[in-house]
């Protein structure tokens, strides 16, 4: 059907700016509209096929040439159409990759709850080729019992049962082992996926959204995303050489109205503080007091210089204190096998948590974890291990000492894989992080740690990471040399 | 000081009478000040000391002595206290078992949010012995691959770096292979640890605590329990043999603005339907106009008697569908790797959600799905299982027929584990499921599968979850038993 000329009383240069103004209201949804209609056709006839052309479509649709030429365009760049000039509009070959489709609509569905997963991912990243990780929360490759669990898997999976359902809170043998360790009762332990997923049962399970949960500050970046995901509020406790300062605790237990406090007693990450014995009762006492929860995450209890002292679990006779105890920091990253200890109501909801939301834990890891854990060669690779920590902690100092006399030790502490290091005040945190990178050492930075504003420039320095004892001086030097 | 005579105006019997008075008023609180006070002596003094005598008690804290001994039977019943008859109170030796410490706190600290796991729990329980299971959602261990899953491990973790960290989506070779079972891109798949922790990032992801979320019904229960854990509510979406009806899932959008709907299309537990080509369309095109994200639970890829039906993600070209691949149905239930697929910013919300949650999935448990899944052993055990679904579903249904003739089978579903059973409108549903237990049988009770009020009297029957076919057929007959 040729065009209709317009009316006579509107003249050809009102004709063009009706048009316009239509076009620019409509444009977008005609747009829209054309380019369904050849996205089905597209998919109908197939890759490669010839579309209707041009001319056809604006003949067909009452659209001008430019919305049809537009609603090509956008196919195009959605990978669905190519265009052959000369030829017209075929389906293009094949699926379009995901980058191409447009999914900004999700935008709107999924609204502002963003998880920030950065502290976590950060930690977990690999460093590139040539650079030396001076961070990172798990032994070097070389100082893991590698063969040790791949024989202890090997018998584990042996077993005709092992890839059946376990019971539900764990194997009952590996949940006795995991009780003798931190002298709790059998029936109080339920296995976890690694210590991140107790973490998660527990914030999940003992606190409501919005509720305020107390941190130490500074603490671990991983504890704060998840309490962070379970809705919650962090509020920060100071700690000092000997841990958390207990008056400190109880004002802000008060001040808060929180019923959660979540700390590393041991060997605390990143300063390696650990709580005395005296402070543990205070402690105690006074979440004891406030009628809350206390989330004891002991996981350097196999990293320290000498017996760990008692756990909080072991002193608390109220249900108070909730343990978890991992074994991820001792051996390897992948033997992702923890225990989330508890007693009263709140161990039958983290219970329910671990069910509801992934049922078990698979019986593989866990027959492998306590075949582990029984060898011979456990106890053999706590010895190891414990004399390569305090050999680098010693060559960490050293190396401090004579490259960076700048940096300040926070403390020497009796184990573990770190040491929180205090910079210059002067000196730009993120800039030297940054530095540091370029020239080949990665180190993690010190405002992670802060749920808060940061008091100062830190940072945190691992000393398992390194492959080897040459590899964690040089990465000190390089450190040194951006200063 | 010896006991003062009561004044003259006050009879002997009015002085009893006021005294038991007060002590029923007092009596709680007095019982446990006592206790809390030789709870304090006990722990001070250690075990096995000697506590003070009750004469003592009763005359430096001017309580009576009905008082002095509840307290003690009281400490007693904790295990903290033992009484030796003429020789008085002694601390317990060791530490009170936790079911003895008083955790009432607790109630207060953790508020209202239970987590119920009855469904989920339910679904998971063993069958006690001699009880025939014709419920659970895996394949009855005789049908297990379970020497090539076992074989797949010891290859595994052969590999040098089975205990390192894998990538945190997952190993590329994994991904690659879920992507091309369902026509996806690998960068679009994420490792999660089985298809139930898939959902709980699924539910958690794409929807804010309090928004609602559309689901089929009847459907699964754990799906149900997720959801519910997330915060959501659950609206109930009929559906009919072809699977849900896409007119009314308009409606349900329009209705609630909900911006995710749940769906198991392929096998749909528990009815068994299968969704239509052409439905799959409206589907996809009904959350898509709704601007709303489809979670395709595909958990029944590999359980069909022929080539599974499209994916509804291979059909998506805008990011609405999620979809998740479980290989625990087709293989074991401690095989607990699974593929959450997404793109655009719900993917990476996905990822955030899993490493903040649990870190990854143990490497050793991926590599093990891998060498499984690519070993020749993989596509002969898919032929076995559709053999065996299909002779036990025949069986199921002839024996039905033959001993329960009152119920009427839903639909006879193109494969899958399960048959949907309707039982005469008059039926006590809880009561035949106890009746069904006590003859020796266990059968999965309609109610559970259904978000709101059921239409009536169902249960679901699972042909793979007895030993063998002798078994499903005296599981029927003890069920007709009942009737």
């Amino acid at each position: 059907m040729p065009r209709q000329a317009p009316a006579p009383e509107v003249s050809a240069t009102e004709e063009r700016s009706i048009a316009l103004f239509c076009s620019l209201m409509n444009e977008d949804s005609s747009i829209a509209k054309v380019a369904d209609l050849l996205r089905a056709e597209a998919q109908r006839l197939g890759p490669g096929a010839k579309l209707r052309s041009s001319r056809e479509l604006v003949r067909e649709l009452g659209v001008s040439p430019v919305t049809v030429s537009r609603a090509i365009a956008r196919l195009t760049a959605e990978g669905r159409v190519i265009t052959r000039p000369g030829s017209g509009a075929f389906a293009a070959p094949g699926r379009p990759e995901s980058a191409q489709a447009d999914s900004s609509w999700q935008t709107v569905a999924l609204g502002d709850r963003v998880v920030d997963d950065t502290g976590v991912a950060g930690l977990l990243a690999e460093p590139g080729d040539g650079v030396i990780p001076l961070t990172g929360g798990y032994l070097n490759a070389a100082l893991r019992p590698v063969r040790e669990l791949s024989a202890a898997a090997a018998r584990a999976v042996r077993r005709p049962d092992a890839w059946a359902l376990p019971p539900l809170s764990g194997l009952p043998e590996l949940r006795r082992w995991f009780a003798a360790e931190v002298g709790a009762s059998r029936n109080d332990v339920l296995v976890v996926s690694g210590g991140q997923a107790a973490l998660s049962h527990a914030f999940r399970s003992l606190a409501a959204p919005g509720e305020p949960v107390l941190v130490e500050t500074p603490t671990y970046p991983g504890a704060l995303a998840t309490a962070k995901m379970a809705g919650l509020r962090a509020v920060a406790v100071p700690v000092d050489k000997d841990g958390v300062r207990p008056e400190l605790l109880a004002e802000a237990f008060a001040v808060t109205g929180a019923r959660v406090f979540y700390c590393q007693p041991t060997l605390h990450n990143p300063t390696g503080a650990t709580l005395t014995r005296e402070r543990r009762e205070q402690v105690l006492a006074v979440a004891r007091a406030a009628g809350a929860f206390i989330i004891e995450d002991d996981f350097s209890r196999y990293l320290g210089s000498g017996a760990p002292p008692p756990a909080l679990v072991s002193m608390d006779e109220h249900g108070t204190v909730v343990h978890v105890l991992s074994l991820s920091k001792i051996s390897a990253p992948s033997l992702r096998v923890a225990a989330l200890i508890a007693r009263g109501p709140a161990a039958r909801r983290l219970r329910a948590s671990q069910v509801v939301e992934s049922f078990f834990v698979a019986r593989p890891l866990q027959e492998t974890a306590l075949e582990f854990v029984t060898a011979p060669g456990w106890r053999r690779h706590l010895a190891t291990v414990r004399r390569e920590i305090g050999e680098r902690q010693r060559l960490l100092l050293a190396a401090l000492a004579r490259h960076l006399p700048a940096a300040e030790v926070h403390l020497v502490p009796h184990g573990g894989l770190h040491l929180w290091v205090r910079l210059p005040d002067e000196t730009d945190e993120a800039a030297l992080v940054e530095r540091a990178h370029r020239a080949g050492v990665l180190v993690s930075p010190g405002r992670i740690y802060y749920p808060a504003e940061p008091p100062g420039p830190r940072i945190r320095l691992t000393h398992t990471a390194p492959a080897d004892h040459a590899e964690l001086t040089e990465g000190v030097i390089r450190l040194a040399s951006t200063f």
